[in-house]
């Protein structure tokens, strides 16, 4: 977009203009996805990924309230070294850091940690769940009062309330205990975005935050449902799982104003770079593809390993629903991804939003502004006063 | 100390001060140091060590020129994480990333990493330089003129500028290209600590910095001249490695007050704790021997695998030369840690550091305070004004 700085994702400023944008207009946290690859569009649209956890501390010093949600994959990295930097994140923001647990799904990213390809999905995801608990019985390594650190008698930290963890799990070992004392929440929020089967059983169990994408109310509501009664069967209260479906907004003063933004967004979007995302996307050549027809079907299965299943699901699914052609999804994906795309004024907005809570689609939202820091300023403009007058916003 | 707050290692408001004193004094960057595993003292006396990349990201935020020189272990992560790593936090700090490169010796940290011991000395050396190499290869992966970021033609980057790794090494593997661009200054400052032969060869052909443990004028010109040849001897101009002796100093208006707070700072020490850290260091059960004779012979070779082999050598060295009994050595530990200790007033700490610079001792100094933020400050009022007048500051 004009407005853009095609150079900020290298840049502190940029980075903390949105933080402290997002904290003001009163956001509950931050969330960095992530990638461990140049991300493959077409050659001359590969795009660089700076390290959510590096962003992540400096912003920890420049912002006082907002969460902090790093993204971090198991696969390529110990559970000692994720729990101690996690706690370090949550310690120097004051219990504000979060996790958004990944398992990397694209051949790249293995390839640039020594390996051939990914692991299949299923042992990804068991890798994830041992990762993980090797994570909580470190950070649980320390009671909350083992740092005594009495000047007086000499006596630093008390050994009797810290704890080895002999983690042995199937995929990592780990002695402990960890060497940071327990974080100021305990833990640090983890949220996780799997919409498979193996995703599903995994979020029910351990996250706090579930983000997902979902584009129909009915899909929604069913996903929803679906992953409290999981979290219910694992044994917890469900209000404990939040549904977080992710949302692109684009707010403006009148709904014409917005309908413009949303055109002039997409008459940047370049035909060669759709083919190319969507491509990684779908795991499948779409270049081969007539545009102009309807997606193929089968392209669930053909896809497998290598692509995310929720994803592929969710554009197959807006592709038939919407009996798009693959030129109509190229379009979809270039203003939303798939998410649900709100358009409007700040009520209008809001309607969506207390539409999809009233329904039981949504306990919150990821708000995923198309265009940084511009969209969170119209988002904290248009959206909030209407968000905050109808109750809404977190107090 | 009195005036420590025993808390303060979690706290970002301390490292935050301590960063900006630091800056403000005139030093050219803060290092700090690391261990992967509680540091195991006499058990009252663990202690907990922050992940210096999270620390060092939040400062880059909060200071505009200081060095932020981190340490991270090659024996435990992956060269694809540390080349980001280190690529991001130069980044979002303008080109004043470093990083210190350590090979971890310690079998506690092998264990929370799932080994059941370190690899040996030779071997974490050869896979420190293949994740080095790794690493080079990847912060060369891209031109500096890469981005092209032309919001015109929608060109973002120029493929044709970045390039594939292909690393095969012996260690590790990598495909590359990094995910993140050319660093500012190409890659960030290197520093090293080994002084045995494995690390004095590793340093001399891939270090911009060597800190060194040296309490004796002679052996600190004999390890200088060594270091110089091999840098020559590995096809570099021998000013490009920056010899970094560690100077423990105690400043105070009068040398009678410096001494003063030196007794203090003593009078803290516990012995429990000394001879638990001493053991540690030597790797030999110190509890066992009469304090107060001599420290035995043979103990070098009897620390082998678990030990740093230059802070074996250098206490030892000290136990030696002065003729110190197990006790003595032991104070000695604990106000310097077997570093150059330098106490008086500014100009006294003065003529030590030129004496050494003079004499072809040292390039520069890693100035070690004993007590954070206060020895900082103490350095900056009483010690810089001096070097300033004298002209051994950088401009």
């Amino acid at each position: 977009m004009p407005e853009s700085d095609p150079r900020a994702v290298t840049k502190l400023p940029f980075w903390v203009d949105v933080a402290q944008r997002a904290e003001a207009a009163g956001f509950d946290g931050l969330f960095l996805g992530d990638v461990l690859t140049l991300q493959a569009g077409a050659d001359k649209h590969l795009s660089d990924a700076m390290d959510p956890i590096v962003i992540m501390s400096a912003l920890a010093a420049v912002t006082s309230r907002i969460g902090l949600i790093a993204t971090a994959s198991t696969s390529f990295d110990h559970p000692f070294h994720l729990a101690r930097r996690f706690a370090c994140l949550d310690h120097i923001s004051g219990g504000r850091a979060g996790w958004n647990i990944v398992t990397s799904s694209n051949a790249l990213e293995a390839r640039n940690f020594g390996l051939d390809a990914m692991p299949d999905h299923a042992e990804r995801y068991a890798r994830a769940a041992d990762a993980v608990d090797a994570c909580l019985a470190l950070w649980d390594s320390w009671d909350a009062d083992a740092k005594i650190a009495d000047q007086q008698s000499g006596q630093y930290l008390d050994p009797a309330k810290i704890r080895r963890v002999d983690h042995q799990g199937p995929y990592v070992r780990t002695a402990g205990p960890l060497n940071v004392p327990r974080p100021p929440k305990g833990r640090p929020v983890l949220a996780q975005a799997g919409s498979s089967e193996a995703g599903r059983a995994f979020a029910a169990a351990r996250a706090d935050i579930v983000f997902t994408v979902q584009s129909g109310l009915a899909e929604a509501q069913a996903f929803y449902r679906d992953m409290k009664a999981r979290a219910v069967q694992a044994g917890r209260n469900p209000s404990e799982l939040c549904i977080m479906p992710g949302i692109v907004p684009i707010a403006a003063a009148t709904k014409d104003e917005a309908e413009a933004r949303l055109a002039e967004l997409n008459s940047f979007a370049v035909l060669d770079h759709l083919i190319a995302k969507g491509s990684e996307f779908l795991a499948t050549d779409l270049s081969k593809l007539d545009l102009d027809a309807p997606l193929p079907r089968g392209l669930i299965d053909q896809a497998g390993n290598q692509a995310s299943q929720s994803r592929v699901a969710v554009l197959v699914g807006i592709a038939e629903r919407e009996k798009l052609t693959v030129r109509q999804l190229l379009a979809r994906l270039a203003s939303g991804r798939g998410h649900l795309l709100a358009v409007g004024t700040g009520a209008e907005i809001a309607d969506v939003m207390e539409e999809w809570l009233d329904a039981g689609a949504a306990d919150g939202f990821n708000v995923m502004c198309p265009v940084l820091p511009g969209d969170i300023q119209r988002f904290a403009d248009y959206v909030m006063p209407v968000l905050r007058e109808r109750g809404l916003t977190p107090s």
